[in-house]
């Protein structure tokens, strides 16, 4: 058969059950329980994909400590940044098939909604993210089961995010993948399923950067160096870059950061500091931190009359927006974005294209962002080094 | 010589001071007091102005209550909606002189600082709105001054706005005036001033609301029904008016709305209702009623993903915003405008062409906002009529 050179046999797989290993979650904040599932194969417009490398994003942390009381839904399979290649697709699902290489996208595209046919957003009005969601849409069931250890029954295991990534093999909406080119390193195409393409996306989509432009991130994790990285590309001629771990710095400097504040070194709040350091403010503010007092300095950071500042930071908080409404007429504007304002099915194949073909100055540095590197097993230690501020992105190996 | 057709001698009057009729508030909701004041010569980039026509502002009622303690100025001359004809010029004015026909703007345009030259704001560096400003910027002095009826003293009177057009002569910063067509008839042009040009340009500039686009306006005082005008000349398809005094929906009318919403006529919240006339939210919407309330009911009238709010208001509150930073993630945006960023001096001569040279639906319908028109002298009444929410713009007659 045509497909079995991916080592997939399509007219085999299509309807039967795999049992696989997946890390999995039974309570907040408990250990991943590395143990055996059973995945369900894809339902009509479903497509189920062998995950061959994953990442862990600020938002599996969250996820799996339960920060947020409403989407404390276990068993669950986490994990949203992952590449892999498809093992079989459902009914109705044309525009993949069977050992296609692809990433996950947690921001889904129906191609078809209203919301997709708007050239202005990239929030599908079905599959958008959704962190309260945790079936898959079809049928409202779950495509995963495990055994629970402590009473020996199997139950259901939840999906996460649209994507579901801490396993060998998982079913998710075609809405919800993105193809990328075969010759792709999957490795590296793992960083575009989530932080990379925030970063990146939110300079050169949310922000439209321009070349000589001023810039200022505010937390330099994988997402705020995407930032930077995303704004030297275009060319940016100051990239400040602030965070209260200077070690971040180190880092920085490979993404073209060209100015530090740590805020624990100035007496004066950053705003003045950067104001000073620009003559006036910045053009773009990115906070990328999660803090609502990082985004009151990243917002007054910029510059009177044109500044804009983007929000990428989940800001789990029952504070409201720390701003007053007059402080809006100085010209100074906000806006939020998600995925980096990328299309994912759509334009996130010219954007791996991107990545794998520029030229020094001309290419995304993907490679800086993975810090580590360990055996899906080692998930545990993995959630440690980020919790940590240790990795940047810690990329699994299934 | 030649402007003596204009019934002014240039030559005579450059360096003289001028004795006139003013209605000067001494002290916060106290009457206006129809007296004699002194108006000195324009200084330097300066320029005196022979107004003949104002209208009142719900900005100058806001001031005239006193209502910000820290705008407590008096005596001051108030008024910043208003035509006229430059009397005389001081030194260094170029582009304009004696005889012209002009409008002064209370946001102002040097037209050589860095926010001048960057098309993306009309804050000029110097000359912008400030409600705190009382005073000339060539000197910190006034160019006022009027006889104490309590003291018999003589006291510099209080500018106000970088304009005060409650006068019969006022000395502006050449920046804060912008010419006219001669053509154009100046009590209409006096709309331009202020009011109209806030709420076109929002829709115009700020905006660029599109054909075919939905809209909703919050508050439909003159600068609501502006919007309204703006958006029906742009042919948005849907115009949705909102105010709980249902006299305005009969001027409304007149200005392309097409549905109205009484907030005090429905048990649901306005932004659902709003959302059920447009099938999901309008594609823009904005708040011209400066209360915080309407401006979270117009932010969440817009449909997710590109909705846009334009904030005219001006809200003396001291709550912050009230949203949670979460909600900016569902791709509605939120933007304030000054003078509909208009940038005064080079730009509102062409929007005057435009007023004056349309035919049927493409003219702006400015006669529709004046709804009283009194003596000068009538002052004190005019302001009761717009405190009562009976007058739409009362025109004064110098």
């Amino acid at each position: 058969m045509a497909s079995e050179s991916n080592g997939f046999s399509a007219a085999a797989a299509d309807r039967k059950i795999i049992t696989c290993k997946a890390a999995v979650v039974w309570a907040p904040g408990e250990p991943f329980v590395i143990q055996k599932v059973q995945v369900e194969p894809p339902q009509k417009l479903e497509v189920r994909i062998k995950i061959l490398f994953t990442s862990i994003c600020h938002t599996d942390l969250s996820a799996w400590k339960g920060e947020n009381e409403l989407q404390r839904v276990y068993p669950r399979i986490l994990g949203h940044e992952a590449a892999g290649v498809v093992e079989s697709v459902g009914e109705g699902v044309e525009d993949l098939r069977s050992g296609d290489h692809v990433v996950p996208i947690f921001n889904g595209e129906c191609g078809d909604c209203a919301h997709c046919r708007n050239p202005n957003t990239n929030l599908c009005a079905r599959y958008r993210v959704d962190p309260f969601k945790s079936v898959m849409v079809a049928d409202g069931g779950t495509r995963f089961s495990a055994v629970d250890g402590a009473s020996g029954v199997r139950r259901p295991v939840y999906h996460f995010l649209n994507t579901s990534t801490f396993v060998e093999f998982t079913v998710l909406d075609a809405a919800c993948v993105a193809k990328i080119p075969p010759a792709a390193p999957l490795e590296r195409m793992c960083l575009l399923s989530c932080g990379i393409s925030t970063g990146v996306g939110a300079v050169w989509n949310t922000a439209q950067v321009t070349s000589g432009s001023t810039v200022a991130v505010f937390g330099l994790g994988a997402v705020g160096l995407a930032v930077a990285e995303g704004a030297r590309y275009r060319k940016a001629s100051q990239i400040i870059g602030v965070d209260i771990n200077p070690d971040k710095f180190v880092l920085g400097n490979q993404m073209g950061i060209t100015d530090f504040v740590n805020p624990k070194d100035h007496d004066k709040s950053v705003h003045e500091v950067i104001r000073e350091l620009t003559g006036g403010g910045v053009d773009y503010s990115f906070e990328c931190a999660g803090n609502l007092d990082a985004l009151r300095e990243a917002f007054l950071s910029t510059h009177d009359g044109w500044g804009l500042t983007v929000m990428l930071g989940i800001h789990p908080t029952p504070r409201m927006l720390p701003f007053h409404p007059m402080e809006l007429f100085d010209g100074r504007r906000l806006v939020a974005s998600v995925f980096g304002d990328f299309k994912g099915k759509s334009q996130l194949p010219s954007f791996a294209e991107k990545c794998m073909h520029g030229n020094g100055e001309d290419k995304i540095n993907l490679d800086g962002f993975i810090s580590h590197e360990l055996p899906f097993e080692d998930i545990n230690k993995a959630f440690e080094l980020l919790e940590q501020g240790k990795a940047l992105r810690c990329m699994l190996h299934l």
